[in-house]
């Protein structure tokens, strides 16, 4: 039985010439500064993105604590978006290792008004913790990889701007929001002070991520990234499939949203199955089987025997997400396997 | 001029029978456990509230850090009502100091739905923190004082108890919400694990509060309160005041109750001035001046130069505290003032 | 039986004057800044012992965490000497609470030597926390209420001056070390950046400690009381015991040195039991009963069926503490007690 | 300039034979448990070492942390000897994020004496932490690449079960204590209740240690590194030169330490400069060329311009370490270098 997966970009494969470059990267020890291809990797991803300074991160995960931990001091408040992968889906990492509040916010399609945020930052008084952040995540996984607009998050950088509260992002599909917007990374991240961005992911490196920001930022990132033992050795074998990633991958993550929409206007055509064609942004795909009277882990469940592997949202919601191993052939094969299910 | 303070209850005096009382305590070292008067108060105060064990406190704030910490280890999360005092008005504490991601839910009157409260509990999962705790506050200080229904707490009990998650209150004003429930405080804390209530705001003692539970839980509680340094030497001084308002204050509550009514009415016959009469359920109302044109922390502030002290909520609402310090003819004065300024 | 309780200083009862003032106090509600008696002893202690600002806080422990806590950033490290009260008796509430690791140094009567002071402080590296405290303690528990001479005190803060690293002083019975020295005690703060010393203890009120330092560190200092619990509404009431303690009762400290000296040399006298009469500095004695055969645990416990109260430090040494509530007569009976013991 | 690099063990470069392997993993995404070669490898580094399960780490750091992390709980004092790697070099970690208060002990070569742990493990009282872990380190790096004897760790572990305390091994260079006391390292780990060991350093992979114990341990370890940020997608990659490592290099530690040994006899015999040749365990050494007038950061650095890398421990004491990348011509060319700088 072909294996068609559609939990996640995450389970991408290392490309040939990722492996090529692993075998052949010049290597040192990273903790003394000595690994020339680490080094090449965070300067080519701090260019790349428009700051000043990178870092090197075994998992988006660290990335984002990092950014958090950097940016704040324990007892204060960040503010995110209250289905954010940050407060969902990081272990809670943030309040015990970071000691921060979250103060969360609903969001439309992934993006917390700005109304919110203001009504939420804290004023002076003893009775409250200082707000110590802003966080974003584009493209937004929970809303179904949709991108949140410019314009917003400049509004947001302004007015945080204005009341000395550093922004980060969540930018784990941060070239997936740029390919949907049309614009260079940079354009996005120009409105945040930190961006956390993965190489594994649709980028197909199979390990790692880039915490980016000022050269201050990173020095204490740095220190952080020893205290939680992401300090690795010769990680120069990792960052170089990770260069490859940065190079070579980004413009192909547009096929990966070609058949993500492919597959969501499929599946929109069967009946009782739901897809709202126009959040369709990436590479992620929120389906809603409520119509069809299945409840959505029995349906996972048995997709899953039948080859096609996918996660629940919930009761009613399927995640599907497209990446570099299931192209078109694959969306087509998963549509049949859903239909067929359904008909059964 | 005279003082009309209703910014809150915690503005009141001690009677003469508990500086009295204070003046004759027994006292012993409390550390020791040698402090009589303690040991009587913590009795008391755990019969009275139907829990087998008690601990005294110096301030509701400490009561419920501990109660947090108590229950929980760091790195889980525990579920709040999004605008209860533990998350809004305690300084992040549980975040910094007992490093648990708080799980937020938007409440009808203070209340967290129990569907609501289904969706946040955490499945087992790599990615997600345990849920270690279910916290609820009555009456609900932001809600304007209202009492939560015991049939909604005995539902959200059941429920926790099911699934192994403890309940903890904040009922600094427990026996507020015991009065308008006409029932005993134990009938409304039968549904809770742990409970905090305060000897001081409404019941006038000048200093701390009380902390029950299981024995076990009250062991742990006491090691918590000296990390934290709450331990205190002859604390049979205050305990002292506590215990005279345990015995004689409960009842006069009732009198703050009837005064919130009256000024809530008399404030809401003012024309652009409104208050919801059906939500007062106890010593504290919402008063919201937003027809009236004016911003509340204005109308705050010129209120404070006729000697009538409140506390804005934010730009529409005023909240008014009833408390033993402000009695009809206070609640009249007070009228008189909003009407004078609303006229100016 | 009489009780004769040598077990700490901390046992006194409050005076009549002290009770009296209590019952007199102004009050107000203190976390609106609005308690007078509150407001005037701040003032006094600050003036007392030359610092900017002082605050009063529930007790030594919480004084010294918050120092900690105002002082440094969580992942950092203070030095301590080894056998301090912070690092031994806190129940590790610099780790649990103020995150950061204890770098301790064996003492010389309490004093932790400059030379390893220096060697302790932190370069930079990226494998190292920095150094962001350190803590002395004078009188020093451990070692039997010794003092920590002056000079070496100016040694170690002027070399903390030129690392720009903060100094704090444990001085839970500060006016002890002061009474010894001969000196005011502003003469011993002086070398310090924070002082916390105790209105309980051998001042004998009731309740309460005071943390004293700049303008801003208090102003941070009084958050995190709030944030811990520690803020209290009437706290006039016992502030103005602590009033009392501070302007009627350390003159009275003599009084207690003479006794422990008095009790010294008795027990000294024993066959068997050995004080070390140089270090008695103060009004804590460490009695060695190691030549009588008998394990202190077992003879603390045949003290206790006398009436004679005592805390064991190990097998071979006892504590005595003397205070207002043993004078020359209890001293007397408590020799007899023992030498009764040993007879046996 | 041919470069000495006597820095580190972690500064080896990976084999040919693990490059290969890296190319030819077979991969998955380990966050779904999907990864086959990290699966191996947890399985084969489970079953070397004598425990239930296996974890894949980026970082011995990460390791010991995590080890720390689901021991203990906040609040808990862990016994280490006062030199330890974990205490001093792994920046704080210990009390910020696992919010545990160190315990130190100062050590024989490494070893904290029975006795002196007996004595550091709290008792039950109010004022102290409970003791959560006895943590052990072999081979010991500041002492010299000592190795704990036997019969102590057994010792210390069989009074650590009495008293229901787990032991740690921070066994970094676990196989080179193995390797010098001539046994296999299972007999080492059946000391401790959990391990950590490097795959980088002597093993020469590039990235990556394992944490070992029993499986209920590792379920919880395996959440903690998610929450540290140290889960990894196709981690498959490393771990295939983790697996050569384990399989192939071991035996090879031999020749470091025979080269260890060279070079303390050579440097030995230079006028001024003195290794305690008993103390040569493994592939560290002490040199102490206090006798020679030069202070160690200068010799240093005098020696890295000649292209020899070493670590200067102190004023006086400077480490060399060996490696793969260090044979015998190296060492000889290293002492020359020495002998040339001490004569210039």
């Amino acid at each position: 039985m072909k294996i068609l997966d559609f939990r996640s970009d995450t389970v991408t494969l290392p490309t040939k010439e990722m492996l090529e470059a692993m075998t052949h990267a010049k290597l040192g020890d990273d903790v003394y500064g000595d690994d020339e291809t680490i080094n090449r990797l965070e300067l080519l991803a701090a260019e790349k993105i428009g700051k000043e300074a990178a870092l090197f991160v075994p998992s988006g995960t660290m990335g984002n604590l990092i950014a958090v931990m950097a940016h704040t001091t324990p007892g204060q408040e960040i503010i995110l978006e209250e289905s954010c992968h940050i407060y969902l889906y990081e272990v809670a990492g943030i309040a015990r290792l970071a000691g921060v509040q979250a103060r969360t916010i609903p969001g439309i399609n992934g993006l917390p008004p700005l109304e919110a945020i203001k009504n939420a930052v804290r004023q002076e008084n003893i009775h409250f913790p200082e707000t110590g952040l802003i966080s974003l995540e584009s493209t937004h996984n929970m809303s179904g990889g949709m991108t949140l607009p410019l314009k917003e998050m400049a509004s947001i950088y302004h007015f945080a701007k204005e009341k000395g509260i550093p922004v980060h992002l969540d930018g784990a599909r941060l070239f997936n929001a740029a390919k949907h917007l049309q614009v260079e990374a940079k354009e996005i991240t120009r409105y945040t002070d930190s961006v956390m961005f993965c190489l594994s992911k649709g980028l197909s490196a199979p390990v790692g991520s880039i915490l980016a920001g000022t050269q201050d930022f990173i020095v204490k990132a740095r220190k952080l990234r020893k205290m939680l033992g992401g300090g690795m050795r010769q990680a120069g074998v990792i960052a170089a499939a990770g260069i490859v990633a940065l190079e070579g991958m980004v413009d192909r993550l547009a096929e990966d949203h070609v058949n993500a929409l492919l597959l969501a206007k499929e599946l929109n055509s069967i009946k009782g199955v739901s897809v709202d064609l126009e959040k369709v942004h990436s590479n992620i795909i929120n389906v809603d089987f409520y119509e069809t009277g299945f409840k959505a882990p029995g349906l996972a469940s048995k997709m899953k025997d039948k080859g096609l592997l996918v996660n629940p949202r919930n009761d009613r919601v399927i995640r599907f997400v497209t990446h570099r191993g299931v192209g078109k052939e694959e969306v087509a094969s998963a549509v049949e396997v859903v239909k067929e299910i359904l008909k059964g």
